[in-house]
């Protein structure tokens, strides 16, 4: 079955408006067994939009549209679809009666242009609308099916869940299911990470093995699909188990949870607090903590150490690391961990020096170069890194690299 | 001049990437003049991705492709792109001297994989990457111009507007010019702000205007469309006079930089700098600095004074205040400003201290109540907010108004 989101708008080819609406449908049509094969999206011009109607229909056997069933003049998509298959464009009186009932309902009379609403092309069905007024619209053309939602993001989503979801399974029944797991690995660039899985990476075809690489760690989905979501867990569980042995403890997470909050809810088991020192990161890591509701539990505080001054008057950093070593190092990384977490009274600390560029490297020290330490009850380690990107990429991964070095340390220390 | 968007990647039809880059470049070519009419994406399937191209240079004059271009076996519009043509798929010595220069660099050695990233269609010119590793691919297919970018957004964003867009310009000159200016306005609501400014609203044709609303401020939108950048800049002179005389110092800036950008402006005009000290945000306002490349000559560093604790000992806030009034007090946002500026020894100085939400509200403290202080060499200035929002949208507010308070005060002192 070949299933095609195409989605209608002038605002989303200038780019004045993300395309939320074709990854919502995406990710929920996938959990239900369809494959979405692709996606197009067009402006609101009459050619263009009738020549993706028609090779839509040559290709594919689901079109889900969205957008432009509204009452203005703009809204073309029903007139535009009708054109395409030289349907008539006919008043349906079950849409007009939807489009009354709404304003009906709120003690209000249908505006006149809202009659657009209910014009369709002959043969078409509707679907209800449980938040705004556009009734949806299914056609049948030749062996396709189209499907048009509305454009509005609360619209399109509570139509496809109450009345195109229903229907789908009438018309189609059980497609099956896909089911994705999702591990999240540390410290292995891309590469390696392929190489350490390269027989799976040349067997695959159900189950299939993905690599995102995203700023500080790289997912691997695997994913199956079959009959049902148990069989399609049989078929991963082997591969599950594969990832796992051979990455160990790379793998920081395998939830869709943030590294923060994994780290969150170890500091909460072991009621533990922590405190930052942050020098290249500039508040970032305390900004990722304190954006968790509740996180005055376990978060007391930081220091934004970003001039010397700061790491050696409020830090306590020797005037003599910063001197011998440079702010960028292995011992100002320390002395900066240990130093807030004396002088906050935490459990744990982390810090972060480096040089996240585009200036500031040196023959030495180039730019990626950050020092992450970690400072707990038994000791400090202090880990050199190398990142690769710009200035927003590289504080980035630091901050998601320095929750995995704490979630290290709490791991160890809770003895799991 | 027909131009489609292209982007592949298995993630974005499976709806876990959220395409933003196709937002991004849609907005950069509308602004350099040209109409993007198509926008398709394919997963990393060859047959399909094979007809998408076909299909694209039927119909389009530029085809800008995102995404498939790293190192991995699932890394193929390189290759689909020459098997869509009919072309071989031959090593190019400049793309391999790119790939490996980018490992010397950082005294690595090329990982032999990377041999893919210089695999190209025959007859290809590559651009270099500012960002990461894979180069850019330029391909033209009879009349229509192949242009191949990273999936990464800052990659993809980086190629674009250092090796993309001369390249366009050489080759196909001037495309009209479609021109706007940015009014950024702070402390008007946005009903408020289209009254002020209705007969522009009623009037608007060539210049359009728009309104959008933003976390902290409203953008207000003059846009003019005409044959050279100068005519349309003709066309929104008098529309910019009536903005700037009729919001005076509402506008907090009227160019395309942030907030934090105009007020790191400010402190280097008076050689001044600034602490922040922060409770509710967490340490966002130091982030907001630090993001700018050579913020250290201005922000010296700061304090996350999450808990009270750090607050009485770290920034000398009296007991008592914490006491009688509590830590989201006007006498609490005074002494975290003061107490900074005291200890960080800088001429300026931020505090935060709120109710982020969406616990810890109560009857006389409602979620989005936040104190912001302002210290400066000529006495402190606490305000008092309401925001309305989510946790994320309470703090992204708070951060914006900072910015905005403090550039009220350093414009005061500057005595423009």
């Amino acid at each position: 079955m070949i299933i095609e989101l195409v989605s209608t708008g002038s605002e989303l080819l200038l780019g004045d408006v993300v395309n939320t609406n074709a990854a919502w449908l995406a990710r929920e049509l996938n959990i239900l067994g369809y494959d979405v094969a692709y996606q197009s999206t067009v402006g609101d011009n009459r050619t263009r939009m009738k020549e993706t109607f028609q090779h839509a229909a040559q290709r594919s056997d689901i079109v889900l549209v969205t957008g432009g069933l509204g009452p203005t003049q703009g809204d073309i998509t029903r007139e535009v679809l009708a054109q395409a298959f030289g349907l008539e464009l006919v008043r349906d009186d079950n849409a007009l009666n939807m489009v009354n009932e709404f304003f009906v309902r709120r003690g209000r009379s249908m505006p006149a242009g809202s009659v657009r609403e209910a014009m369709l092309p002959a043969g078409s069905t509707i679907m209800a609308n449980p938040v705004g007024v556009a009734p949806g619209v299914i056609l049948k053309v030749q062996s396709t099916l189209f499907v048009l939602l509305p454009g509005p993001p609360s619209e399109a989503k509570g139509m496809f869940a109450e009345q195109t979801v229903p229907l789908l399974g009438h018309l189609y029944g059980e497609q099956g299911a896909i089911v994705s797991h999702h591990f999240y690995v540390y410290g292995i660039p891309e590469v390696a990470l392929e190489a350490t899985l390269i027989d799976l990476v040349k067997e695959q075809k159900n189950p299939t093995i993905a690599f995102l690489v995203k700023e500080g760690y790289t997912e691997v989905r695997l994913t199956a699909k079959s009959q049902t979501k148990d069989a399609a867990e049989l078929l991963l569980a082997p591969w599950c188990a594969i990832v796992k042995e051979r990455l160990g403890d790379a793998i920081g997470r395998d939830s869709d949870t943030t590294m923060a909050a994994t780290v969150a809810a170890l500091l909460k088991e072991s009621a533990a607090t922590v405190s930052t020192a942050e020098s290249c990161t500039g508040g970032l890591i305390g900004g990722a903590f304190t954006a968790m509701a509740g996180s005055s539990e376990y978060y007391a505080g930081g220091v934004i150490s970003y001039s010397n001054d700061v790491k050696a008057s409020v830090l306590g950093v020797a005037e003599e690391s910063l001197q011998s070593f440079g702010a960028v190092s292995e011992p100002v990384a320390q002395e900066m961990a240990e130093g807030v977490r004396r002088v906050l009274k935490t459990e744990y600390a982390i810090s972060t020096t480096g040089i996240a560029g585009p200036g500031g490297a040196t023959d030495t020290k180039p730019v990626g170069l950050v020092y992450i330490g970690i400072a707990g009850p038994n000791g400090t380690s202090v880990y050199k890194n190398n990142f690769i990107g710009d200035r927003d990429s590289v504080r980035n991964r630091t901050v998601e690299s320095a929750m995995y070095y704490l979630y290290v340390m709490l791991k160890k220390d809770i003895g799991q």
